[in-house]
């Protein structure tokens, strides 16, 4: 490490660096690496729950609870530490996320004392594995419509958990083919007759030597394309009774006398405020996506700064693979966006830990906020980890292909992210949804697509909102006097406001289209999806908007004069190249003029070519112990084989 | 099949459709699909070497050499049956190229007589396994730079074949791990002490036992992305020595006084010569591309035909996924892309029959125009493949992630197409080196750095060249008086001359820049590297024009009414969606207005809402057995599970 990449490494780091030095000298590669050989289903599941036990006991795993509840309450830890998690065996990532971050999470955010008490503890330590059972085999998206039900039994005190159907099995879920106990299985609530939405019951679905419980049938998904370590299976229940008490009540209750209550009267609400304490996954899988790319950006990079390639003519040392420009051009605006995306990483999970850990009330606006950052960040995250991985894999040709060098593992286990924790598309319209409506008043039956009737009748122009750290970026947009086409493009002022202004055109635009739903014969599914695509973009426009934001914000922490240099490129890169990749848009619709689009498309080139003598320096600056880089792509043939 | 998808199946099969026919009913699926369950390397290895002697007994294997070497001579209809491997298992595709194709091909097209006699019938018969090995672990874009040496003895009549450094190890060899008996190896030919280039030679590698023959070292690349039946490995030689006559000796021989002569006096184009009698290689992995893609929107389309989710307010069906626009957007234009490129595959095969059989001398232009195409279109559909196969796996969420849903082989053995048979990104350069030169006065040095002087020196403009069978593509563009703006973007005129113009003015543009290195102090690789990304730029543009041009004149070859007019709107928006993907550029460079260009997007949407009922017809029309096809996608969850 060089003392640039030292300085870097602070920026990136950020609030929970310590977290992340501890990790980085606790998880131990030879036990917590990825295995080296080709390991049987079996065997590899059987590794990982192991593992597992191996993190229990480094007791990493209590900092994501409530001091209350027996954990340390640090969240912002947990999660940076699982993020951290992302360098290492990503099924290890995902087991351990499942069964503390989702089951854990469940029991800890919609049980209460009961439940704290009962089960957090061997929870904690790893005794009792979970499951996370909410998708079904006909619904994954439409959380609201799944089709198990918890019917309450009065004569007998009982929730009898049962699956209708085929479509109604619980499908997918991590830890249910082999390791899980006890799952927390999402359940349309029903009491005397009457459907309550949906809750969250504790059912146990194995016994203590491992074979099913009475009515529980579990089933295999067998061999993925990835994360061969998770054990996902399928769950059916087939009037499988639970005492009243295994219903996690904090937000629905069943009383004694058999009487449903809660303390939020709306249906649909109540089920969006149950979600909303599950944010944690989400942020989580967008961390460990993050680490993903940044192990594979760090591999490519490293490679293509020693490994070379055709000699021009007349000359007699090939070329390095990282002088050519299409080579730049494929991984290093990549890299700048991994910077954007880790910046946006860790102020969104500060802003997590500061509205979670706040022990007051929470507002309501507040968890929104938090909610749809979450969701745009994970679409963006994930999207990008997807592309980058593949482009890595690409740009190491065949040595890429090698599952010794460890790009196959991170693209295949990967790939899932994109839809786990809530598909992409689904959730960029989830993000739009947000920005368009004023949910503090109207937060009733509004589901993705009552948006349309709701959003022509309320929405009254985009405003974009800059939180109160957004000072600085006020500022930069206004500090440059004179017209846009004398600043150039490298102006932070006029990036800003660029981002700025397509959000907010693609907003109103959009909002007008949706007006036409409030005609009394409108096909309301008909002005939606025309629309469709329209939102999703908007909603990309919004989340491309705040990464450039954090990313402005977080150069300020650095206070180290010539890395903070170098961030200013990157973030220069980042910006551009986004501006670049929608010029279509920007041209379209007379932001920039083809002049200037043309000299955007310069500038990225002298971007590219003036941080490629920096680029092992910005990849050695993620941090990454060589040991859990483990790959032939680091050195040169001469050296290594 | 409805009749529709049998007339639209009837254009798509083309010239080959009897080839299509024989292998959719001869190849068994319960003997050559991919398999269900968890395989060790090694038994995926043995179950792959099985199915290529299963598919040595279809007697398919001969169709491939020519008569006069115990072949049918049937070229075309060889590739066209390897193309229908890739609705197989991708392994047994790629194992059975490496033998017939690239180990056969050299034999035959760089062998003389006393190699086709000795080598052929145990090559067509398999009972000689073969390698091809060129790549070595230092070089594998740069063929020319190869390291490996063959020295010839005169005191021995002995060629002596040695790896002088680890750079120069055969690599990711197809076949060395395990199989091969013999490898084709290319090495730089030395007689007297003087170099003449890369030469193949015939090395036994194994004995008859299996084991490594004295002086050579055999290594296993081990588990890789996917394409695990395929035992790829690495091949050292230490003074390994062969006869004088293990030279495949076509292009260049050794004589009984060991006086090396050739045919062709150029080092330079001696070596591309040879190579491009290996064309067949570049062409059959586009057509295997072509097939995986083909399947992975068969289960995308399909799945997305009957898998539902989200009701929209006030309505008791859920909506499905197909109606959505998204959903549209993400899978229709990739469709349509695909019968455009399986149109330019159909005329690419045809192009190579005629040039590889016509049994005249084949003049060097045609050989040219046929590599530069075959490299082209290698390189669009193999990214396609990559880009389209990624995004069904999406489409289909969770269940697309199952091994047995088939999306996650389709898409980790495909991975590596933008790889081998050459990287997309040099491969594109060699598209562009062809456009920019005359190669017939001046196949001299010229490397792809070369180019720069040379394109300098010699470039006189651009010429868009159309051939003769595109006299319908002249009509079409002259055929439309009046001025752009009055013709709308379903004019097919209007997209043709859009692609040729865009075409036209990047080729000159590129041209203008490298002129720079025409000056005498001129740092040649700057100016080169500088272009780089133009010319890769140019490359493409030029591919999708060649692309078009074959699916308008492919739409000429459909006689059914019904199936012609689906066709020509599949047309369009394969024309449009390209279009709109470089929109940037057209209104960057004043093509197109920013009023056409919304009109273009507008059009696009419309034209997914139009293919949308026949969305089945047109996968259907790919004409995948059912049984080739077997998941959990193709049926309701109801009726199958």
């Amino acid at each position: 490490m060089t003392d640039l990449s030292t300085a870097l490494q602070r920026s990136l780091d950020g609030r929970w660096a310590a977290i992340r030095d501890e990790t980085r000298k606790e998880l131990n590669p030879e036990r917590f690496a990825p295995p080296s050989g080709w390991l049987s289903l079996e065997d590899y599941r059987a590794r990982i729950a192991d593992q597992v036990q191996g993190i229990a006991e480094t007791g990493h795993a209590a900092r994501g609870f409530p001091v209350e509840m027996g954990g340390n309450g640090d969240l912002g830890g947990s999660v940076t530490a699982f993020e951290m998690l992302g360098h290492a065996d990503l099924s290890l990532m995902v087991k351990a996320g499942v069964h503390w971050g989702l089951f854990g999470g469940a029991v800890a955010n919609l049980g209460t004392k009961r439940h704290h008490a009962a089960y957090l503890p061997s929870i904690i330590d790893a005794s009792l594995p979970g499951c996370f059972a909410m998708t079904e085999t006909g619904h994954g998206s439409d959380v609201q419509s799944l089709g198990t039900t918890a019917t309450y039994d009065p004569a007998t005190d009982e929730l009898v958990v049962h699956t209708p159907d085929l479509r109604s099995r619980k499908d997918y879920i991590g830890g249910a083919a082999r390791d899980g106990r006890m799952a927390a299985v999402f359940a349309q609530l029903v009491t005397g007759g009457e459907s309550h939405g949906v809750h969250c019951v504790l059912v146990p679905i194995r016994d203590d030597a491992g074979a099913a419980m009475p009515g529980v049938t579990i089933g295999d998904c067998g061999p993925k394309a990835g994360l061969a370590g998770v054990d996902n299976g399928r769950l059916s229940f087939d009037h499988v009774r639970v005492p009243r008490t295994n219903l996690l009540n904090r937000y629905g209750d069943i009383d004694e006398q058999g009487r449903y209550t809660s303390p939020i009267e709306n249906q649909t609400r109540r089920f969006f405020t149950m979600l909303g304490t599950l944010v944690r996954g989400r942020i989580s899988v967008a961390g460990g996506a993050g680490a993903a790319t940044r192990t594979a950006l760090t591999l490519a990079i490293t490679y293509a700064g020693h490994r070379r390639q055709f000699a021009p003519p007349g000359a007699s040392d090939e070329v390095l693979l990282l002088d050519y420009r299409t080579h730049q051009r494929k991984l290093l605006p990549a890299l700048a966006k991994s910077y954007a995306l880790q910046f946006a990483q860790n102020e969104l999970v500060a802003l997590m830990h500061d509205v979670q850990v706040s022990g007051e009330e929470v507002e309501e606006h507040q968890q929104r906020e938090l909610e749809a950052r979450a969701a745009g960040i994970k679409a963006v995250a994930t999207a990008h980890a997807t592309a980058t991985i593949q482009t890595c894999r690409e740009a190491c040709g065949g040595a890429g292909y090698l599952a010794v060098n460890r790009l196959p593992a991170l693209k295949a286990d990967t790939d899932v992210f994109t839809t786990f924790e809530g598909d992409n598309t689904v959730l960029l319209q989830l993000v739009a949804k947000g920005l368009l409506t004023d949910y503090r008043d109207s937060f009733g039956d509004l589901d993705t697509l009552g948006m349309v009737r709701f959003g022509a009748r309320q929405f009254a122009g985009a405003v974009i909102e800059r939180t109160a750290a957004r000072g600085l970026v006020h500022r930069l947009i206004e500090s440059t006097p004179g017209r846009d086409s004398e600043k150039g493009p490298l102006d932070r002022g006029w990036q800003l406001d660029l981002f700025e202004d397509r959000e907010r055109h693609l907003l109103e635009t959009v909002a007008l289209r949706l007006r036409k739903a409030g005609k009394p014969d409108a096909d309301l599914f008909a002005v939606f999806n025309d629309a469709q695509d329209h939102v999703v973009a908007a909603a990309r426009a919004h989340v491309d908007r705040t990464i450039l934001e954090s990313f402005v914000t977080g150069i300020e922490t650095c206070t180290d004069p010539a890395a903070r240099e170098l961030l200013e490129r990157v973030c220069d890169l980042y910006a551009l190249h986004t501006i670049e990749a929608d010029k279509g848009w920007f041209l379209e619709h007379g932001r920039i003029t083809p002049a200037r689009s043309k000299q955007v498309t310069a500038t990225v080139n002298d971007l590219c070519a003036a941080l490629r003598p920096h680029a092992q320096d910005l990849v050695d600056a993620f941090g990454i112990p060589q040991a859990w880089l483990a790959s032939e792509l680091l050195d040169p043939i001469e050296t290594t084989r």
